[in-house]
Formats: structure tokens, sequence, C-alpha cells
């Protein structure tokens, strides 16, 4: 990345500062958040978005909804800011999971004065962005040992150094593997309705010289049966217990097509994504968005007014059509209860 | 529809009238094709796209391209004409079927004067408009019975009014099913590139007052878990001697989906669109369309400068994957080249 996708600048008394990811790739723009609302709307408005980097935006966010508070209102603050910030998107857990670590860090050193615990918080929420940057890292390079040279992958919506701190997590497999003087060469699905595909994933892949080729949804299957893709790899933005994954709409769809190729389809995510307290995928909440972004994606009607959509954001991969889930401490192979426990215990 | 798709206008001096899709549902406007060249461009360009509406297009062409001819350059314009527009566009068989029907058409009466020729290839392309009105509603009558009361089918692109000369194919099997009294609805993928689900296909139902949602290609896999589809039913542009169907990119992947999910999915095709030349659907050519469809999408660059790009138009799903076609004659089931060759011999 250019710059860091998200950032603190300052002190306590600082501010957030993001790329806006809803310009990309015709305009690089950055945005300042100074109070919680605006990282709300960042959230809520994609301006930020993809799982790990929506935790960074939540725990940075934290601190603005506390920065001014006195000591008599911090705890109150602290509740909600956290509760409200919670409301923003529904189905990426690093949000509750990043909210929660923050509100446990103030627990915690609950003793200490408000200056200190405002530090503390800052302190937490940096940690988190430093443990992402890590975690990208360590994804990439047990990723990549499933990557061999000359490999084709296919892709989905933008698992990218945009979607964390860092250098992304499916796309981290395919950075690192070419890190390691693998030729290696990308589809990327463009993933309508927000085209994250080809708006982010292909800006990021391009920048780093990685060849790669835009393709429309509808195309990944035959693409797969041309035989042009090895392998399918994909971020994610919850996995329950028995590794079932949530993830941007259309990756279900992806791995059946995938299943049906004989073509390995792989989960990328860090463990800050999985929520073990699901047992499986079917209680995992899918957020519907407006239709207009059918209906008008490309800032021009393009559907009969008055016509019904349907917008889920999300859609649910069972366990059994993962080949595996590529996570910061390991490989999770086969996908199933017993060895998601294992690796996360 | 409002009026019909495309029609002639006048006796042989006339011209072709066709309603341009490019600009529904935000526009409708009808353009006026008074040479050869401007029929080429609106195949091309898909101002008339459809595979039945393609071969009227290409027959009306024929006219245009003989009615100016004197004696002698009568058999060379002919020649020119169809040689001409067979180039427009290369995968619909529809195109090439009207073509050699309008120089068989002048051959079987080739001792007649110049102007009782004209005539009978006006005459001949007015049949194939009028065999293609009739064939529509045979089709729909076959495919209604395919769909019972309170069904919620899927379809992909447009195969309905504006695809034939009357309403469509497989959109004539819904027409013809409330016609028949039964309650239906019918979910649209929006079928990028071109969005002619969202464009036309929701367009011409919501006419017709059946309730039509829209959706992303990509969400066809998460509403079919769902439970909420009981059938699909789409187009084809050519169809192989085995029953291996060529259609608008996606229907492959659409076609996989569908039997992962056990739902029927059936190709709704009158006998034109047969290729039994062809033994299977490998040798279908498929057209490879500009990038920037994928791009530009209605104006605005969505990718970055430069991105490659891969964009094949249509894709060929095998006949195992297909439970019937559904033809003007009756319907195949199962879909294989014995009953093909029963059918269309």
């Amino acid at each position: 990345m250019p710059v860091p996708t998200i950032e603190w600048e300052g002190g306590v008394d600082g501010r957030i500062r993001l790329i806006d990811q809803t310009l990309l790739p015709v305009e690089f723009k950055q945005i300042y958040c100074e109070d919680v609302e605006s990282v709300w709307q960042a959230i809520r408005q994609l301006n930020v978005r993809g799982a790990p980097a929506i935790g960074c935006a939540a725990a940075l966010g934290t601190v603005l909804g506390i920065q001014h508070s006195t000591a008599e209102s911090f705890q109150d603050d602290l509740k909600k800011t956290t509760d409200y910030l919670a409301t923003s998107r529904p189905t990426a857990v690093n949000l509750f999971w990043a909210l929660d670590r923050m509100k446990r860090a103030a627990e915690a050193d609950a003793r200490r004065s408000l200056d200190e615990l405002k530090e503390i918080l800052l302190g937490e929420a940096k940690a988190i962005i430093e443990e992402d940057r890590a975690m990208c890292r360590r994804i990439g390079a047990h990723g990549a040992t499933l990557i061999h040279d000359g490999a084709t992958a296919l892709t989905h919506c933008n698992a990218g150094g945009l979607a964390t701190a860092d250098y992304g997590t499916a796309l981290a497999c395919f950075f690192a593997a070419k890190e390691q003087g693998k030729t290696i060469s990308v589809y990327a699905d463009e993933t309508r309705p927000l085209l994250q595909g080809s708006r982010l994933t292909a800006w990021e892949l391009m920048q780093d010289g990685i060849d790669v080729t835009i393709i429309c949804d509808s195309m990944a299957a035959q693409v797969m049966k041309e035989g042009r893709i090895d392998l399918v790899v994909v971020g994610a933005d919850r996995i329950a217990a028995n590794g079932d994954a949530a993830n941007k709409i259309g990756t279900y769809g992806l791995a059946v097509l995938a299943r049906h190729h004989g073509i390995p389809f792989y989960v990328a995510a860090p463990s800050s994504t999985f929520d073990l307290s699901l047992a499986d995928g079917s209680a995992i909440p899918i957020e519907e968005r407006p239709g207009d972004e059918i209906t008008c994606g490309f800032g021009r009607r393009t559907a009969p007014l008055g016509v019904n959509t349907y917008n889920p954001a999300f859609d649910v991969t069972p366990a059994e059509l993962i080949a595996a889930i590529i996570t910061e401490r390991g490989i999770i192979r086969p996908v199933n209860a017993a060895n998601v426990a294992v690796m996360m215990g």
C-alpha cells in the first residue's frame, strides 16, 4: 500500500486517517475522522471495509469516543461508543472482537487515572493494528506454501491491503508467493454490486506487478471450465466453530463451482475472524444492503423504477466445500470443528 | 411488448424499425435502419439482441441489401449482403439460419423477375418473423406445463419479447403460465456485463404484472440455498446435436449451481437455434467482446487503467446439466442426441 489503509495520527487527542475505498481506483482520497459518528459512517458506507480493517477502525473509533471524556463520563462514554459502533455493520465479527478487546483493556486497568486509561486504550487500538500487520505477514507465509510457481489463482472481492492494516489475507498469499520468487497470475471477480474486485483487488495487484485479469462474477465458471484456474483463495468476515465461513456474496457459489471443477478452495483469515460461539454458519447474521447498489450501481439507473431487489451482502460457505483455512497460526486442514478447535484453542 | 421489437415498415422500398435495447429501461427509443451497414451495427452493438431477434434482423437486413439492386447486380448484392451480415456476431446460429433461408428462397425462385424476387425475399423475411411469433406462443404453451401455480423461477439475461418477434422463449413460459391463471414469481439475474436481466427482463415482466426481483449474478447460489427457487429457465443462442447449449455468459455456472441444489434447469429455444451440424458444444464459437464492457460499465470507469480483462459473451452448458429443452415442437427430455434427433429430425 502507498500509505496504510487506516492509522492514528497524533496522541490521545489525535484523529483517524483512512483511505476512502469508495473512490478507488479513479481517485485516491483520504478521510479524517475526528468523532465517533464519522467512523460509524465510514464503516457503514464502506469508506473502510474488509473484516480486519473494520476491526481496526472500530478500535480507533473507540479512542475518539473517550478522548474528551471526564473521569465521571469515561465509563459511560466507553459503553455508548462501543455499543454504537457495534451497530455499524452486522456480519464481520472482527468489529465485535475489536470492541470487546477495547472494553476489556479498560476493565483490566479500571483503577488507573483518566489520562492513563486514555493512553491504555490508544495503546490497545495501536496494538490491534500492529497485530493485524503481523497477522497478514504470517497468513501470507502460510498461504504461499499452497501456491506453486506458475499457478493461476482466482479471488473474489478484496481481501488485500485495503481490507487490513498491512497486505491482506487472501491477497497476502499472492504477495508472499511473489516475494518468494514465484510467478503467479490472478483472476479477480469484479464482485458486484460494489466492484471491490475490479476497483480494489486489481489496483492492489497491479501496484505490486502481479498479473491480474478482471472478469465478471458470472464468468468464473467458464474460466474454471477452460482450465485456467489452479486454486481459489478468498477472505472471510466470520468463521463459525465448525469452519463454515461467511464472506462477500458470491463466495458460496464460487465454492460450489470450484468443487464441481475439482479446484481447491481456500479461505484466508486471522483468528480474530473466528466466532467460536457459533457452532455453525447458520447463525451468522447476513447484512442486507440497499437495493440501489444493484439498480444504480454505476452512478446511473440501470433497472426499472420501483423494481424489487434482493441484496444480501454476504453468504456462508459450508466447511465441507473449503479445502483449508489459512490463519496466522497455521493451516486448518481438513476443515472441521475438531481442527478449528485445535488451531484456535 | 408495447410495439414489436423489430418489424418492416412499407413495401420492398421500406425500412426496418427496431427498439433500441441499449437504452432501456431508462429510455424507450426506436431506430430505423435503411441500409445494411446500419443493421450490421445494430446487431453488433446490441441495439437488437437475442438469438431469434437477431435472425429476424438478419432476414430483414437482407431485404435492405437487395432493395435497390438491378437485375444484373441482384445475385451479387444478395451474396455480399448475407456474407456481410454473417460477420456481425458469431455465436447465435439463428443469424446464419435466417441468412441461409433468405438465400434459399432466392435460389428456389431464381427465374422470377427482379421485382418478383424482391417481393419473395421480403415475404420470406416476414414469414421468418411470423413463424417466430407462433414459435414463442408454442414454446410458452409447452413451457407453462413445467411451471406450477405459486412457483418461483430464476432466469438469466433476457430471453423475452425483446429477444424475439413476440413474447420470448424462456419468458414465454412465464407469460403463458400467467395467462393460464397461475401465480408465479421470477428472480432475474442482472446479467453482467450488459445487464440485460435488470434492464430488459425486469422491465418486460413488470409490464406484464409478474412479480420480479433483481439480483446480482453472484447472488443466485444464495437465493437457491435459501430455497427460494423452484426452477431455472433460460434461453439459448446455439444448441448442438447432443443438446449442449450456448447461452449468455453465466448460464453454465447457473446450471452447475442448479444441479448442486437439486433444482431443474430448463432451456427454452426454437428449432432455429439448433445447429445439428455440431455433434456437441465444443465447436460452438464463443464471441469475446471488448473489455470496456467490464471496466467502464455504463460510462464510468470502475477499474484501473490498463488492467487485463477477459470477456467471453457466452458459455456452453453441457446437456447432462439440462433437465429439458422446451421447443416449439415439444419438450426434449431427457436431453441427449437421440431425443434431439427425434424432435428436430
